[in-house]
């Protein structure tokens, strides 16, 4: 008997990072391949301290089942640091999901029909293209500038396809490139867009890792209600919890609530009550801010010594914030046959063209320096740069 | 401007007993209408010691990313326990999920095309068909009888549809009935389905609280690889850690891991290793005991009161096991008339019409016994009798 699977199944397959970072298991490896936080940073005395008090004083009420929207109070945290970052939004804007991941597919489920077209970066965050790719979407790649998308071709999709449900973007520090989007450009987006009806989702994991420049405002400050916005705690606390949100208003998030009932009812509440309870004990921008001087320590880390070793043909991103640097290799070098002389020399790293919902992109590599010490980094870029050299 | 959401909006609609429970939030209302665990009987002291454990011993591990299967040893216990009820299956075989209501997203996500047919029990558990109604398919509403579905009816519509992918049965304690499938109709059920390519879909949350009677062996030993089993932590440990799990054979798993990867990355790490600590340190099948004789108790006096204060043209099930009772009044009685007058007398039930894929059940109720204690039940079958008799 032949098992019958959906006509999806046939667009989405393992992630290609994913079976990668099981070659990268061997702990000889030096890894730049995977989008891992560092450990060393995770607050787990305050987890733990956190958990104990919501076992002990509300045990019970922590362990039974909850509400689909999420925590109150977590909710309320949530829009108070919308607040200072000058976002105004109500709890009632707030859903919590299993991970920033998870909006994903809610927002995919209530937008999309089959054929629709979702408007992407190039590149762009591997597991979106993956999220999206379950709902039979039509892709429209934008290529990505130094300071965000080409405004000329976004105006050429959006006259082309006035229809587009959704646009997927991550304005800060973007994954994979380390890209963030001028003030300016936010501003041009914004303005193409207005009238339409296509949502924009700005993706903001790495917002808070900001090294140096000045943050940026959230594109609801441009476009209203079009905006929706997704927000984790998996970098500024630890994403073992699985705890992030979406933001969106009171229509959609009407529409996003019966999504996720059917999905999962609601997110683990104990991890919303301990991180509710964690939030509440310690500061969590002072913590944020160690954060951000660890991982800028290892970015200059690993610039640095990508600036002493590679060759001047090859090129790269500088990110103001977040995990990943962006390398281009000269064109016609392949960075999947880079990837397998890396292996051979005990370094690894991400070939871009996984992150290219259209093809292209060989000459490609993503670099994360968030989970490796400078020791680490020094070594593995030695070799990556001996790699590259040939 | 008017937002474009995805034509399967147009099918689903925030629950109706998500609506009831809100009516039921006044405390002095006497709830029979959620379908919660008894917070009494939660291991929040052997939880607590459990995450104290796990943060103490591999706090970071615990808090960093982790695979979309699952914590391995977990999948394990998992697998010890299937196979201690006479179920043999292998650690390969088993998906964690954000509890057993996400494998049903899962699972239409890979299996379903729009408008392929879904065999469903009738009535069945509500949110069972929120979630199958995200993917668009035919439902066919298969009646139950006492013993589980109505053959005849079942082999009629495997008959017509003999592509129906998938068929949704909840055999032990049903939600929303009690009603448990006897070993023949098991054997029958499985027989009638051989050769054919419709995945049995076994959900069994409640099938290790029976209180009398023997327990039913899986249809997995009867149908093979075209059974699927979700199971739960949430009747046995706590609900609010929204851990349960997929079993499913390889070929079906490599398709719902690429599905789950793209869902959330994976469920909770954090929760995972708790529940796995709290396996580890504690005896389960003692503590399933202690919630087995306190649920039997809850259910013997709900029943007793039942039978000596509603008049004898109702009849309700007397369940072996599990949360729930089911209540059929006389034909042309209204359970959503009788809902709006029992709110006024201080008690809840949800009416069962709420249950039925494809309309009908007016004159029945769902009563939940597990979640109440004695003295409550007594005043609140008064209260409901009172209603009854009008």
């Amino acid at each position: 008997m032949t098992r019958l699977f959906a006509d999806r199944m046939g667009c989405v397959h393992r992630s290609f990072v994913r079976e990668i970072l099981k070659v990268t298991e061997d702990p000889e490896i030096i890894s730049f391949a995977g989008g891992l936080p560092n450990p060393r940073y995770f607050p787990v005395q305050e987890v733990a301290q956190a958990a104990q008090k919501v076992l002990s004083e509300c045990g019970e009420a922590a362990l039974q089942y909850s509400t689909t929207e999420g925590y109150l109070p977590l909710r309320e945290m949530i829009v108070e640091r919308y607040a200072r970052k000058g976002v105004k939004v109500s709890a009632s804007e707030i859903l919590i999901t299993n991970g920033s991941q998870q909006g994903l597919d809610l927002l995919s489920k209530i937008f999309l029909n089959k054929g629709d077209a979702v408007i992407l970066e190039r590149p762009t965050y591997l597991a979106a293209i993956q999220s999206f790719g379950f709902f039979e979407p039509k892709f429209h790649s934008i290529p990505l500038q130094e300071d965000g998308v080409d405004l000329q071709a976004l105006e050429k999709v959006l006259l082309e396809d006035d229809d587009a449900r959704l646009f997927y973007s991550v304005p800060n520090f973007q994954n994979p490139t380390g890209i963030t989007y001028s003030l300016d450009k936010l501003k041009a987006v914004a303005e193409k867009m207005s009238g339409g009806s296509t949502v924009f989702i700005e993706d903001n994991p790495y917002g808070d890792l900001r090294f140096m420049g000045e943050d940026r405002p959230s594109m609801r400050n441009f476009m209203g209600e079009n905006a929706v916005l997704l927000g984790s705690f998996s970098k500024i606390v630890a994403p073992g919890m699985r705890l992030g949100w979406v933001c969106a208003c009171e229509e959609i998030m009407e529409k996003l609530i019966v999504a996720k009932q059917a999905l999962d009812l609601h997110s683990n509440y104990l991890c919303q009550r301990i991180v509710h309870q964690y939030l509440k004990d310690n500061d969590i921008e002072l913590h944020i801010a160690k954060i951000r001087k660890a991982y800028k320590e290892q970015r200059d880390f690993m610039v640095a010594a990508m600036e002493e070793t590679f060759p001047e043909s090859v090129s790269f991103t500088r990110p103001e914030g977040g995990m990943f640097l962006w390398v281009t290799l000269p064109e016609g070098t392949s960075s999947l046959d880079l990837f397998n002389l890396a292996i051979k020399e005990k370094v690894a790293f991400v070939p871009g063209q996984a992150f290219f919902a259209d093809g292209g992109g060989s000459n490609t590599m993503r670099l994360n320096f968030s989970n490796s010490d400078n020791d680490r980094i020094l070594e593995g870029i030695t070799r990556l740069a001996k790699v590259i050299k040939g």
